[in-house]
């Protein structure tokens, strides 16, 4: 199968060519200037739960959309789309461990399961280098830092745990712009929950992220943390729900919304 | 009894003089500057949709917090309150009918029951005053007119119907402020949802509102319409559920936060 090279340009032409099996890569850098999404699945008797606790903790959980059992169409941020064919590539856990990365959910789709879709730093960051903030991340082609905190988030039903945060070195004379322009996109994570120091919310070493990777800090830079929406994942994952399915890291949804429809002024 | 007659200043001590059954009044005005809430119960049957009703309408149902079914202290917004007991004045439904006023809901609650608190307009109309900018049914001591419009919500499950919307009337040279300012606020209703014409968003006669009182516009001011959290109401009234707690109009929850707590910039 001749697999697609060049980057899509639409949200339209990328969910095809990944629905044909035509692009199994990131999503990074695809359909610039539209809005991607984290994916998480879970059966109908926790989705109460897990809406309620993304309401709770609407910086590492910013819901753009809910798909309600028996559906897969996400009519609001991508009509026509289909959740079970038009993510690059989905992680499926059961009781909390992975079993297997699939290609589509084709074969593990049920009639109970909910959907949620979930805003993503794509978004933001996208605006922070608009506004001229470089990304060392970015520029080096490596995964943003995260780091578990000792910042905890609000329980709901099932759910509880730390907040996951991601790690952005800015440099001292950028930081008011960071916090202004990541503030402009509240469903998106939104402005940072720490500028400055990694122990003041219980990161001991900030050489050591608990995911992604390292990303080298500058004596002429503060290292700025966002809340993480790996966050829900963590968090679901903890309460080993029977059956819980997401995309795989990076193998983002691109929704047809822009970036800037999240923007509230 | 004696009835106090004085504003209560702080959000305890109001709840403390409604919980002794001593003000009954509506809440306008008491504890300036701290967040007011609508308060909507339903059954848990209906809480996934409800809840996914208001996450979907953010701006007509901004939640500020849920209590789960069997609970009644919303630890998030009031610690230590007891949503039975705290408001002044509440309305029970069956089936969409009102069935009685009460001044607390000793007798009527439940283990099922799911508590929604939803942001005021309070809340951006002290924000707006504050920026210099008269509201007529303010300084009258009347209803804001509310009007029904053909702007539909996005339903959820058994929920869907209409917007209503509140209509100030705005001096021409202070229209750019009133977004501007009220933008700050998206958790209590946020930016207006139009500007200018009222039979662009299907309302035919600005003279006859469908609830509240009529305000007068004059030459040199704008109707400006805001979202109005009067739809939740009307939308879960329309799906005739077995039981729906209200509170009484103008007779809000009286929260520990402050306006300020919910600008995002």
């Amino acid at each position: 199968m001749k697999i697609a090279t060049a980057v899509p340009q639409t949200p339209a032409e990328a969910r095809a060519l990944i629905r044909d099996g035509k692009f199994r890569r990131t999503t990074a850098g695809v359909a610039p200037g539209h809005a991607q999404a984290n994916l998480a699945i879970l059966p109908k008797d926790l989705a109460f739960d897990f809406l309620l606790f993304c309401q709770r903790n609407p910086k590492p959980c910013p819901i753009l959309e809910v798909v309600e059992a028996g559906k897969t169409e996400p009519r609001l941020v991508a009509p026509g789309a289909d959740l079970r064919y038009d993510l690059p590539k989905y992680r499926v856990y059961r009781h909390g461990k992975l079993e297997a990365e699939v290609d589509d959910l084709g074969e593990q789709w049920r009639g109970d399961l909910v959907s949620f879709l979930l805003g993503c730093s794509f978004s933001f960051e996208n605006a922070m280098m608009n506004s001229g903030i470089e990304l060392r991340h970015v520029q080096r082609g490596t995964n943003v830092s995260m780091y578990i905190t000792n910042i905890q988030t609000t329980p709901a039903g099932v759910f509880s745990g730390p907040m996951v945060v991601s790690m952005r070195p800015i440099p001292h004379e950028k930081v008011v712009k960071a916090v202004q322009v990541t503030s402009r996109y509240p469903s998106v994570h939104g402005a940072p929950v720490h500028v400055g120091d990694p122990a003041a919310i219980g990161i001991r070493d900030i050489a050591k992220p608990d995911f992604g990777d390292v990303t080298e800090i500058r004596d002429s830079e503060v290292p700025v943390f966002w809340a993480c929406g790996v966050t829900p994942q963590a968090v679901a994952m903890k309460s080993k729900p029977a059956l819980m399915i997401t995309h795989a890291p990076g193998h983002m949804f691109i929704t047809d919304k822009r970036d800037e429809d999240y923007a509230v002024i």
